[in-house]
């Protein structure tokens, strides 16, 4: 993998044009029944077409055997080494509620959990409350006062809710006060160094007036905090790439993810027709466009297989429209594999496909975990998918003499 | 690849069982009038089944061109990287001949040699004296007398011995008296940094008694050091994979190896028959197993294409007894290539196999150098071998969210 600093000497910018086509957790596994995956199984003329005459191959989100949240996966594709660049639990709670983070805001990830009489935790996720509930405790523990401290409590799905402080010389090296696990009383919060004290000590107070309004809202009658992170400041992909990036996609983790490393995110609908309409609408106006597709993923979780199968194939269906635009170069892929037979992300290298007239195409017939292997790109590190996908956009001159 | 402190993060304990049956020196060339490699030729249908179940690849031990020694391409597929985890040729020595260092031991390769009247370096083996002048020339040097110091010289094989200062406040940092060439004097031993002045020294007077002892012993008139060093500290394979490793192993090299990262080294025959018997009975006492044969390596050092096939055939023959104890991973692999054409260890990439119920299964028929070139694992780095099988036991949790 090279350094962005070399990519950052070679890129140029041109008029030529990149969709990055992203299909939430793409890669499956075979159902035992059918013996194919989802991908294998759907029917998706298009995507094989773009297969037949591009190069295709499989990417690594991390490397191999690591299974990637959405956060490093994504991240790879766009080109920042997801071991390098990493963003803290508190940040990535606060970009998937869309909560404008300030960079000098501290924010966590907090659970609501049960305590017995002793204090010890008996349940990490006070026996997953409802959301509703969350957002009724949320509202009070916002009303929570420190002094100097301007503080935030959202709720994000039943048990999890996002803190953030907001004031003056505030650090995130504090550790957690979320023991992980079960038997034990929930930790103080400490500085983890000396610049953290005040942080650390506003944190513990926080929490002592949260287990006065939460004694009488059993089960959930205390909060358990983790990953103190600020907004991390990533090199912008205009800085690297020499691009005027847009993303087109409506989970706000995705938006938030998109506009820490500087795209435009465009407002658009959650389907693909929507998405699909956003680009011709704005296509004239940048030179790389992400376009999410978040059901996918969800599918897989949900162990739905089915339903991975018919939204593949009507992304497949409304391809059409990306491909009547003609862009130099059509990126294709996920962030990760979750196979539906597994309910979750996977380890799983992921299929992908790039369509340009430079791109050497190979023998690859059909877009599919199985045909992949064979496929001309071979197994690439997701984070070297963006330099693959500049050089055939001709946006990358020579390294040396 | 990723950092052993990023594993040790997202690894998890589970009831869940990997069985490594490691193949040494597995990898072959075509016999030129065959056509066909060792593991071409051999009559496997157990491996075949298992590949075909599985997922296949091709493992490269170091790096692509680079001949991996048996050490970093052990530690490579345990998931340490060969070219950080390093370990003195002194120590190497001293866990083959079983020897118990100390942490403040200092371990030392030797050489007898030959020096002419001028002390000139005339041959780096002293003629490739027999073990057994080995063995007495190694006791006479035993009775060497140094102040305040214990030492061992112990025979290994032909011109070899090991030597082991132990004594308070020796340094390891210490210059080989062997200039790793004829036509020159030995070196004196210099200290690399101040502290090891002292140990420098020690061995200089060592030196100095050997060649009294020696001089009636031509050939085998002077001795040659290199490669002195300390245990080295590793992480243990349970701090890092949170496993319970055991490790079925016979040769002394292996067993000082698996011992080094905290496996248990369990009693066990120099057969597979008798290394299966240990497995089956003590298969529900760990969750990784490391299963070592050797022969196939010393076929393809001495050139014994048959005999080299023969021992694949018996492993494959044998292989039931282990798949039927139903571990939830099984992984096929070697260490190196060790072609018999070659006679040694050799750069090629070793076929590896991973079977488990989440593999994700490719094309691939039959076990074979060639067939894995279109495996699904594609090309794996040795050292990325622990990760996929710990993933595919289910042991490894999601990086970043």
């Amino acid at each position: 993998m090279v350094a962005l600093e070399v990519i950052k000497e070679i890129a140029i910018s041109s008029p030529s044009k990149i969709v990055m086509l992203v299909i939430d957790g793409l890669g499956g596994l075979p159902e035992p029944k059918l013996g194919k995956t989802e991908l294998e199984i759907a029917s998706t003329p298009h995507l094989d077409r773009l297969a037949q005459e591009g190069v295709c191959g499989l990417t690594t989100p991390v490397s191999p055997g690591i299974t990637s949240g959405s956060g490093p996966g994504h991240l790879a594709l766009f080109g920042y080494d997801p071991l390098k660049f990493t963003i803290g639990r508190g940040v990535l709670e606060a970009l998937g509620v869309d909560f404008e983070l300030k960079d000098t805001d501290i924010a966590a990830r907090g659970n609501f959990c049960t305590v017995d009489d002793e204090g010890i935790i008996t349940d990490r996720r006070a026996g997953r409350i409802s959301t509703e509930t969350c957002r009724q405790l949320s509202e009070l523990l916002g009303l929570i006062k420190l002094e100097n401290i301007q503080l935030f409590v959202l709720p994000v799905k039943e048990h999890r809710f996002l803190l953030v402080l907001r004031g003056n010389e505030l650090s995130s090296e504090v550790s957690d006060t979320d023991p992980q696990r079960t038997g034990v009383a929930p930790n103080m919060a400490m500085a983890i160094n000396p610049e953290a004290k005040y942080t650390a000590h506003l944190v513990n107070q926080f929490v002592d007036a949260a287990i006065e309004i939460l004694t009488r809202h059993y089960p959930a009658n205390m909060i358990l905090l983790r990953g103190f992170s600020k907004l991390p400041h990533f090199p912008s992909m205009t800085e690297i790439f020499k691009l005027k990036p847009a993303a087109i996609v409506d989970y706000p983790m995705y938006r938030g993810l998109a506009k820490l490393i500087g795209m435009e995110v465009l407002v658009t609908g959650s389907s693909i027709k929507e998405k699909l309409a956003t680009l011709t609408e704005h296509f004239t106006k940048y030179d790389f466009f992400y376009i999410h597709i978040k059901k996918t993923d969800s599918a897989g979780e949900d162990g739905n297989f089915k339903e991975k199968v018919r939204l593949i194939e009507e992304i497949d269906a409304f391809l059409p429209i990306l491909i009547n635009l003609k862009p130099d170069v059509i990126v294709v892929t996920g962030d990760h594999s979750t196979p539906a037979v597994l309910k979750g992300h996977s380890w799983h290298p992921v299929p992908i496909l790039i369509h340009s007239q430079w791109c050497r195409s190979d023998e690859v017939k059909e877009f599919s975990e199985r045909s992949c292997v064979l496929g001309g790109l071979g197994r690439l590190l997701a984070v070297e998918v963006m330099p693959v996908a500049m050089a055939n956009a001709l946006k990358l001159t020579k390294f040396g003499a």
